[in-house]
């Protein structure tokens, strides 16, 4: 899966892919947001997100989604003319209710009161409820880059990742992500679910007939299987401090803004029905000199690339960093999509009768 | 090392081990603080922290380190009379400078800023520098439960680690915790290291005799060893994920109060000179109603430690769960602490002509 090689970014289509003009992807999300109901400006937002998710590389969480979600507002799930509002507010706090949107429409606004408010006091937090799959967690992170700011959030999930020990489908496979400015180095991008892995990316593995490398996911029987197919429980990644963490991430996620923990949503909430999120921004500026603080990334950036490798690696890559290189290439050349992908905008948008623009 | 057997805490000193109580533990760490001259207030509270570290069953960050400090003062590596201050302050951040101190003082009170700050804005966020070892990270997290917040913090670190495919020792060992306020369960504590493990423990494993379970620690070589006595480098828990967040810690604890990544810390900065720190506070009620959220996290321990085991394991437990149960036994009964660990603390004594009080 556009693994690179000697540093390169694959920019040709593999024999089962084709490559997608990032605006012409753009161009035709659009069009099958506004073919159900969803206001230009959302729509715009949808596709704008969904396609920086894909130019990054991270399909399963691309437009990969879009089919899904358009289901979904069509069957009722979700809300396609939400009226987003803010619920609850403090001076470094807010909570902005969804009303059953896109999760991408209230994180972008929360992100955007969360920034606000750090930009005032340092430090600030946001919650959204009443949500849907906010997609990508980096995509809100990111925002925070062009203030100078660290940004964070982690939204809940449907529960799917093995508690240390266990056997059942309790945790949630949380969607967070990190984001730190840097000065001439990609700024460090940690995007990860609280699981081993996505289930997305459990997805495209089977996709690409591909087996699970290490232990990844447990059968139903709680043992260790390799077979993306067999998946019944993702484990949690680190043992007893990757489960932890995803307990902490539950809190944050799920019980500060709604009240509930993704591990006691039962089946009406699976599906990220009536998701939520928090996000964090600090403000770089209130701890030290944003200037000595970028140009110390950097620095980190580049001991971190100068580490020895083990033997069979070709060389150390900073957090978020394969996925501004996968950026920088396909903004230029096009993404190469999975064919399975591809088809499956095409059939949408032959359902709603939109033309695609690819 | 004291593993629970049917969730029963061992409480009687096993072949190696003698049993220390509390206040006799307590009352001689107090002394040694003082013998080299710390002053009282200061010596108490080292003496409290440590302790309760102790008692939580993390001899590791507890009163073990306590002849490794009281050299670190004798030689002028740590100042005993430090003048602790607040050179940096925002509505919502302070950066408390520690004047060479023992890291547990300037963290205690940069945690009490947080708190007081996120008091009154719902967060805060706080920083120390030119510090040293902080201890267990537990201490300051643990301080905003009675707030009714949620407590996070994190150190910087000597470099320990490997990051994800290279060898060199690189990353810092942050230790990092997060504290949750439950209602009657115990609040939920997550207490780690960013690497596979404390080298503390490493070094615990070694003076037990026993080997490492799975991937913890690399040889010179880069290769996986399961003996403590060769262990050159961590591995970061969880591959890419662990590696990564490893390196935000070292943004937040390193780069963030002090302009200095621990990736960057050259040999004079090892040991821990100049440590720096993070602290944040988050006001649950800012965000939701604090008895539903406490209820809610109660619950949550509930349905994880309802899961279904798998096969040898007797049950789940919430994090931070073993340690309070560690707690709630040993503050009755006395710890058991390894017979090495207590003749290093008699030695202290005798070497500072101190007497001990166990």
């Amino acid at each position: 899966m556009h693994e690179l090689v000697n540093g390169i970014v694959p920019t040709e289509a593999g024999e089962q892919e084709r490559l997608i003009q990032v605006d012409d992807l753009g161009e035709t999300v659009l069009r099958l947001y506004e073919a159900v109901g969803v206001p230009r400006a959302d729509a715009r937002l949808m596709a704008d997100l969904q396609v920086e998710t894909d130019v990054r590389g991270v399909h399963s969480h691309g437009t990969r989604a879009v089919p899904g979600y358009l289901k979904r507002i069509q069957t009722g799930h979700t809300n396609p003319k939400p009226e987003i509002r803010v619920v609850r507010e403090g001076p470094a706090s807010a909570t902005v209710d969804g009303d059953g949107c896109l999760g991408h429409l209230a994180s972008y606004r929360a992100m955007q009161l969360a920034i606000a408010k750090a930009n005032d006091l340092g430090i600030a937090a946001t919650t959204v409820i009443n949500s849907r799959h906010y997609g990508a967690a980096a995509c809100y992170a990111t925002m925070a880059l062009d203030w100078d700011m660290i940004g964070f959030c982690v939204s809940s999930s449907s529960r799917g990742v093995a508690p240390y020990g266990g056997i059942d489908r309790l945790l949630g496979n949380h969607a967070l992500a990190y984001a730190i400015p840097a000065d001439r180095e990609y700024p460090i991008v940690l995007d990860m679910a609280t699981g081993r892995s996505a289930w997305g990316r459990v997805g495209t593995m089977r996709l690409y007939g591909q087996k699970l490398d290490g232990e990844w996911v447990l059968d139903e029987d709680g043992q260790v299987t390799d077979d993306p197919g067999r998946a019944h429980a993702l484990v949690a990644p680190g043992g007893t401090k990757g489960s932890g963490l995803n307990v902490v991430m539950d809190v944050l996620s799920g019980i500060l803004p709604f009240g509930l923990a993704t591990v006691n949503r039962e089946d009406e909430y699976q599906g990220q029905r009536r998701a939520s999120h928090f996000f964090q921004a600090i403000k770089v500026e209130t701890f030290c000199d944003v200037s000595d603080f970028k140009r110390e990334v950097d620095r980190m950036i580049q001991t971190i690339r100068a580490s020895r490798p083990k033997e069979g690696v070709d060389r150390i890559y900073a957090p978020g960093e394969i996925e501004w290189l996968k950026k920088a290439a396909w903004e230029k050349t096009g993404i190469p999509l999975h064919k399975t992908h591809v088809e499956s905008l095409e059939k949408a948008a032959e359902e709603l009768g939109v033309e695609v623009a690819f």
